[in-house]
């Protein structure tokens, strides 16, 4: 249990000045296993170099009901909500519908938005391009890239959409809005076992509470057995646990350092 | 709202018949974007071709207390569980007592799998190998593969390594126990923008209301713009459906059916 409370005492260090984010992935063609989520990992990296905690990720099926009680619930637990999937013009988009919900609203037409359509097609919206411009009454909208879909905000929640090429245009182009406390990262590359390092580990965060230590064993062929995380958002812990860490290892252990 | 009233009316057809799974990923690694969740894509096509319906994916930190409460919510919910990472020999590897809070009992050392771990390396387990024998009370061994470790199973939860080549081989030995009635899919290329082709949809839905219909845009240059796909657990039906839609949609908008 001594990693639990260390957890917390953590989260006391730096409660206030991290932002904190859940992501949540709408789409039933994630869960039949057609399509395989790739904006959830981009999303937890690019958050991670930002300095957002991410502290969920949830899939779920194309489902007002659903997507309306994760979306609350996920806006009252962290700083920000990314949402992907749900928001294009076919019957199983509901995303919008889910979100309204989410905060009691309805939907409405957005007459910005289809004044974009028109201005980029030439002609007037057809009944499904119109369906897009249906958004949660009271959202903001903010410009994200050159598409002619703005990206679509209720509270915390930033609706993006599930084609990966279109997720990561808009994030790119509002990304300094989540900026917090970056961490500082060492890798660690180990010629050893998991099981043979451990309780140099143990020892490790006995000595440098704070320390978010990551151990990941490898099963494939390479040249090391384990990688190890160090990460710290002080730049001067990180490095005298490195310092600690190489002190415990034989040094014929230690594949590599970056 | 159409479509949610219909996915209700297909629950209940199937209603008792079709098993039902969440998935749970355990890992700070893969929130910090340091390490990409492969098991969950995996987990949801073997599960779709076994006839399992996948109902949520969720991936959360190594914290024993929201181990414990969202084993425990998914387990009320579904009738099976699986569980990804957390059960190795380090630091952050709390699944196991996270499962074990979850039904309220204890965790404590299986003799069996100490047993296995004596036979397999001909030496007295180190206190690192130890902790991964460390298992919820009343936990079920089944074997699976050829590796040391048994899968352990506590009530309808299945607590899989977070490796992937471990992951699938375990599973791949245990998978028959969750057949259920599979799905029949048929995908449908088409050379069109969804937007041109959303009111065929959903006249489509009209007259199959049980059918489900994905729609896939693609941004990539390829011969197509859409791919959908048309399923049910009834072959006929998915039969007369795709019939249906390609006399909707104009021959030279179609590029492939398979």
């Amino acid at each position: 249990m001594l990693h639990v409370v260390l957890g917390v005492a953590l989260r006391l260090v730096y409660a206030g000045c991290v932002p904190s984010a859940g992501i949540l992935i709408i789409g039933n063609e994630i869960l039949s296993g057609k399509v395989v989520d790739t904006n959830s990992p981009y999303l937890c990296r690019e958050l991670r170099g930002l300095g957002v905690d991410v502290e969920r990720i949830l899939t779920i099926p194309d489902d007002v009901d659903t997507i309306a009680s994760e979306v609350k619930a996920m806006s009252d637990a962290y700083d920000f909500v990314f949402t992907s999937g749900g928001i294009g013009p076919t019957h199983d988009d509901l995303t919008m519908e889910g979100v309204a919900a989410a905060f009691g609203v309805g939907v409405e037409l957005s007459e910005a938005i289809a004044g974009r359509i028109r201005r980029a097609t030439g002609r007037e919206p057809n009944e499904s391009q119109l369906k897009m411009a249906q958004i949660p009454t009271g959202a903001t909208l903010l410009d994200a890239g050159d598409s002619w879909v703005p990206l679509v905000v209720v509270e915390n929640v930033y609706i993006f959409p599930g084609i990966p090429e279109l997720l990561r245009k808009k994030f790119e182009s509002v990304r300094e809005r989540f900026r917090g406390v970056p961490f500082v990262l060492k890798r660690v590359y180990v010629k050893r076992y998991e099981s043979d390092i451990a309780e140099s580990l143990h020892a490790l965060l006995h000595e440098f509470p704070e320390l978010l230590l990551g151990s990941y064993p490898r099963m494939r062929k390479e040249s090391f057995h384990v990688m190890l995380t160090l990460e710290s958002r002080d730049a001067g812990y990180v490095q005298r646990a490195l310092d600690s860490l190489l002190e415990r290892l034989p040094a014929d252990a230690i594949y590599k350092v970056e």
